[in-house]
């Protein structure tokens, strides 16, 4: 019995998300897909040349967290803001969805993360993050007994860029497996695969992550190939279980010889790809913490996913639990 | 020539919103549909007690002139926020919308100004509003120059809240008149109509405010009667020209004799009321800047309305301008 399904560990940041233009893009040298990482200077020119936005609470594994929430399920969160007002919201949205969150905010510099979100008539979103207070996450904010009581322990490959998270991820891992817990992990962005390639691999093949979350691209980018299969043969080697999001062709479950392909719900207007892939890992968490099949957690998964990208913003603003309900899924 | 069409001053507030139960409105003792006032501790209560949320620039006047700028009009702000986060949120999203914005921030307390506003299923908001940094807006704010150079200055009742505000209000009354141009209101609440039933007459009365905005609640408030008809005939001898909204039902333009009624736009989904009636008064204003008939008048502020009211938030997230073109209004 644990007291938590799923604890997820990022950084924790509010997303200012407005529309764009392609030419938006280009002009500004920002990658269309990709998150941007960017420092202070960077965030004040680019908000300056930014539309008028709104602002949401986000971060991957705060919106996967908050996603496990309003699916019924039991979740924790650790990640870091300060004491200013982006950061009491922050607090407010996911304690307010019923996460466990109590990491303390320590001061008001450097100030809570925020991603600026640039959307574009596609639906795609371009996210440029400004890391601030999450440079400050340690070893020092993990809370053990909360790593020990949850079925799951889940985190984004993006915590390899802040300077100390990782540290703080090899002692949640640590804790988890003695008490025989899984260890979960999203590859997060093709970018972030490129400048951490080497470490996640060795995290799925030391065995300190069990169950990989990861688009195609990032699949490809682990192993620096164009060829999918060839791709999905080497995840399923060096990992106990990847379940890989294929956009509108829905995913792929892979455990060993055996492959799971699931379809995408559809959807009558794609809005804002924002959160696809942490809504689908809160989905397929929630599943297979309850022990269902995998076919029936990459459903879950997809469902959550496609709710989420009808909406502006990374947190859905329905109960998911009621939409997976009339779907029998839950 | 006027170098702007419209200056509009108000409380400057980012607004907090989130969907609720009927039931929790009445649990929290707040009053659907109006503008409730709450102090700092109220405030805090009832964000602990608030579900997720998110964030938008909000405050009636401030909506206002984002959409005449939307609209492809030329519009001016006045309106006080803090040093602080939802200061700097506020001034972004008002400025890259076009609106001229230069009211200083001075100093961190009070916070800027928010409102948690509660959105039922049936679409209605209802509003906790903490004035913060707005109690600070007086004479010391105005800006004759752009007053003198404003086609219209228009403002909120929700103005005669804060202590000083009525002065700056006065001021810019009387800069407008001795320049030639006019001054509009919005009665802004039946409640707020309640509070200052008495001042909002002598405006209209001693030629103070030329064009008044409201909606029926607020128009059967003014003149505590049920008898719409007696209310329209009152208020077309109270000032030049009122254009009343009816929510579903459209508006009616009344200027001496004349009755104008205008039907509003089908929508196929009410989401969420707030800003409703300010991006009507956009709608209307911008017409009527550009010396249009009452019934386009009317139709733009309808066209405005039934677009804000199709997403969470009180600023239209696309072009109006481009909406307008469309049905052949612009």
């Amino acid at each position: 019995m644990s007291k938590f399904d799923v604890l997820t560990v990022g950084n924790a940041i509010v997303d200012i998300l407005a529309r764009c233009d392609d030419s938006f893009l280009t002009e500004n040298g920002i990658i269309k897909g990709a998150m941007n990482l960017i420092d202070a200077e960077r965030a004040e020119l680019l908000y300056s040349k930014m539309g008028p936005a709104v602002e949401a609470s986000g971060g991957s594994a705060g919106n996967t967290a908050a996603g496990i929430a309003s699916l019924g399920g039991k979740a924790a969160y650790f990640g870091k803001v300060a004491e200013d007002q982006l950061g009491a919201i922050f607090q407010h949205d996911i304690r307010a969805q019923g996460v466990h969150y109590q990491t303390k905010p320590e001061g008001a510099h450097p100030p809570t993360a925020r991603s600026m979100i640039f959307v574009t008539a596609d639906g795609e979103r371009s996210m440029n993050t400004y890391l601030g207070a999450c440079v400050d996450l340690g070893p020092e904010h993990v809370e053990p007994d909360v790593v020990a009581q949850s079925a799951v322990t889940y985190f984004e490959g993006y915590l390899w860029d802040p300077p100390r998270a990782k540290e703080a991820i090899l002692d949640c891992a640590r804790i988890a497996h003695e008490n025989g817990r899984e260890v979960s992990m999203t590859l997060s962005d093709p970018f972030c695969v490129g400048r951490y390639r080497a470490e996640f691999l060795d995290l799925m093949r030391s065995g300190t992550v069990d169950i990989v979350f990861a688009n195609k691209q990032e699949v490809l980018s682990l192993y620096e190939t164009e060829d999918f299969d060839l791709a999905l043969t080497k995840i399923a080697a060096d990992c106990k279980l990847a379940a890989v999001t294929l956009s509108e062709e829905g995913a792929i479950i892979v455990r060993g010889d055996e492959r799971v392909k699931i379809d995408a719900f559809a959807i009558p207007e794609l809005v804002d790809t924002t959160g696809a892939g942490d809504l689908f890992a809160s989905g397929f968490l929630v599943g297979y913490t309850q022990g269902r099949t995998l076919a029936d957690c990459g459903k879950l998964g997809c469902l959550s996913a496609a709710i989420v990208i009808q909406q502006i913003g990374p947190r859905p603003m329905q109960s998911l639990k009621d939409a997976a309900t009339r779907e029998g899924l839950l």
